[in-house]
């Protein structure tokens, strides 16, 4: 099985065609929904007791809920704003809430999981919880501009501690003060992890394995209409993917990234977690079809 | 053949790393250059009388110079600086010399041309010019922010007398007001041009045929020292390599988008037009089959 730890959030979304309040998002919610698509993925999440209940069911539609938990207080909450151009977010306001102080425990039903997604969270929790899992076959976490500026050691000793980064490009240069991105990818091998994947939104992304780089294109879609969580479902299915081969070679590392596109491409046609929401099996790989014809040359 | 009509310039190119000052550069240097691996390469053009001995030989080594005039006057001079990521390049100084009021004129030998590339120039000369080939089988041009910013109408007629448009994807933004290049692309094939290529720099481009997109990766390298006329390159070797297969299907458009791609990353690993002079054609051979493996998957 898949473990994914990571924020569940109530977030406002502020886009140029619409604005949605209070609906259910967080980057283990995203990631989470996209892996589920592809294996038996349990949550370690929490929440405060104004979650909706229809969130809680849409969550226990989806995913093993053993290591989700329901706290005194409110549900971190998450306020940003889209540009005209889609491509600019200003976060508005956050709400940390319950996520503030929460410990995280491993259930016992998930330690034996192989493979284990670490979301954008506290580096230091990332890297703690990560030794609370019994036999490890692929570990994966992400990171975002306030842990890099904030806890920056911290950031560079979870890395080490995992078997592959994922990562936005903006985040990746400012974590490693390189603006060229086969650089930032060298540095962040140098510090203990063996694969780095560059996430470039709209221009798809780079794998790098030791002296390997596999570019790849998102898929190209007309009608974007909110961004949020499209890295977070890259992640998701590419790690999910990867726990339902069981296999993690790197020829299998990169059918992966190809799945973690085209679940991007999905999460960006509609509005929050919609365009990831009861997709069918077919639609997906329906589009990685379409994915390998659109490339070929 | 396949001729090239554009400027030839004397540049000053300031990189984080080295300035280079007066020399040789301009659109149709970059794309003629690159085009001579494929075809017999025509190139129309002026310079002044100041045009050193030295570039005018490294011009006639490569392409037929019978549209080529010296004239009266002083070359036309660039000076560009680029930020320390080099993406962006602030203009310094713009002198048109003799460019400013030619006279291009398409030689008897070069009017039988099948494919002609129609570089950044005014617009309302490039569209009078294309009227002079007798028979013309593929027709492509540029377009940059100084047309489009003052001559728009004359742009958008340009564009409805050639076979295709390559343009950066900024530019295809401000020319069409779309956001999505996808949008930008259908709205310049709807005045009238069969192909567009939007190129994004390190990111690629994106090649658009009626529904098709084509998407393809920029071959990925670790140390870019001066991106000048990549872009150039990109083009003419995208129409080199259709006029040395004489055909303009789409898979050999395909094709050729990629070998635009190759040409554009030798362009940048040197300084000026150095990344593109003397390469071997085993090397670009090389680089083909290095690229067709990286994306792989």
């Amino acid at each position: 099985m898949l473990t994914v730890f990571g924020s569940t959030a109530l977030d406002t979304i502020r886009t140029p065609t619409r604005v949605l309040k209070g609906v259910l998002g967080g980057a283990a919610t995203f990631a989470g929904i996209s892996a589920s698509y592809f294996v038996k993925t349990g949550l370690i999440a929490v929440v405060g007791k104004d979650f909706p209940k229809k969130y809680h069911n849409t969550l226990a539609r989806n995913l093993d809920l053993r290591g989700f938990k329901i706290q005194e207080g409110k549900t971190f909450r998450y306020d940003g704003s889209y540009d005209e151009t889609l491509s600019t977010r200003t976060t508005l306001k956050t709400e940390l809430n319950v996520l503030g102080n929460f410990k995280p425990i491993v259930p016992e039903e998930y330690r034996k999981s192989k493979f284990v997604y670490l979301a954008n969270n506290d580096p230091v929790q990332n890297a703690e919880l990560i030794k609370e899992f019994d036999n490890v076959k692929f570990s994966m976490c992400d990171t975002i501009e306030f842990w890099i500026k904030n806890k920056k050691s911290s950031v560079i000793k979870m890395i080490k501690s995992v078997d592959a980064v994922v990562i936005n490009d903006e985040e990746a240069k400012l974590l490693t003060k390189e603006h060229n991105l086969i650089k930032c990818a060298k540095k962040i091998m140098n510090w203990g992890t063996k694969y780095v994947v560059i996430k470039k939104g709209e221009h798809g992304s780079l794998l790098f394995f030791d002296d390997v780089i596999f570019p790849s294109v998102a898929f190209s879609l007309e009608d974007i209409v909110d961004p949020t969580g499209a890295g977070d479902s890259f992640a998701g299915a590419m790690i999910g993917y990867l726990a339902s081969k069981r296999c993690t070679n790197l020829s299998t590392i990169k059918k992966a990234v190809v799945y973690g596109n085209v679940l991007g491409s999905f999460a960006v046609e509609k509005y929050g977690l919609d365009g990831i929401l009861n997709l069918k099996k077919s639609q997906i790989s329906k589009r990685i079809k379409h994915y390998e014809k659109m490339i070929r040359f």
